[in-house]
């Protein structure tokens, strides 16, 4: 079973990657393009198919190891092949 | 109009970023996690409304800067608040 989790800044946060994306862009002449964010995505494989277990388990290893919370947001999704 | 744009590596890439993750993970005592592949997260805020035209950028956009088609696949999706 497949797991995605979608990390991103929180709203407030500064993102550098993202303004430079935005000002390459721009430079490209992509001119209609007024805000750029970035983020990371994870895609978890796990050995098992019991989805609340494994929604709690990915919960529980964002919250330990994958997000930093103070700045990052991040969202859960189980991967429909 | 917000559009995401996600960015994975190849099937067949190594992927680092991921094999560090998995790592840690184990260390931390989640041992059913078989694999973990990393990617990118590009949300995209445009000065207009039209879904075709729209899509239409967002892939150009991706095939002249954001995506490095060599290594990376990426799917392009509207963004529904």
């Amino acid at each position: 079973m497949k797991i995605v989790v979608n990390i991103s800044l929180k709203e407030g946060v500064l993102d550098p990657e993202g303004q430079a994306i935005k000002a390459s862009l721009n430079n490209l002449g992509f001119r209609n393009c007024s805000d750029v964010r970035t983020g990371k995505q994870i895609v978890l494989n796990f050995n098992q198919n019991n989805e609340t277990e494994t929604l709690s388990q990915a919960k529980k290893m964002c919250e330990k190891l994958l997000v930093n919370t103070v700045i990052e947001n991040y969202e859960i999704n189980i991967l429909k092949d």
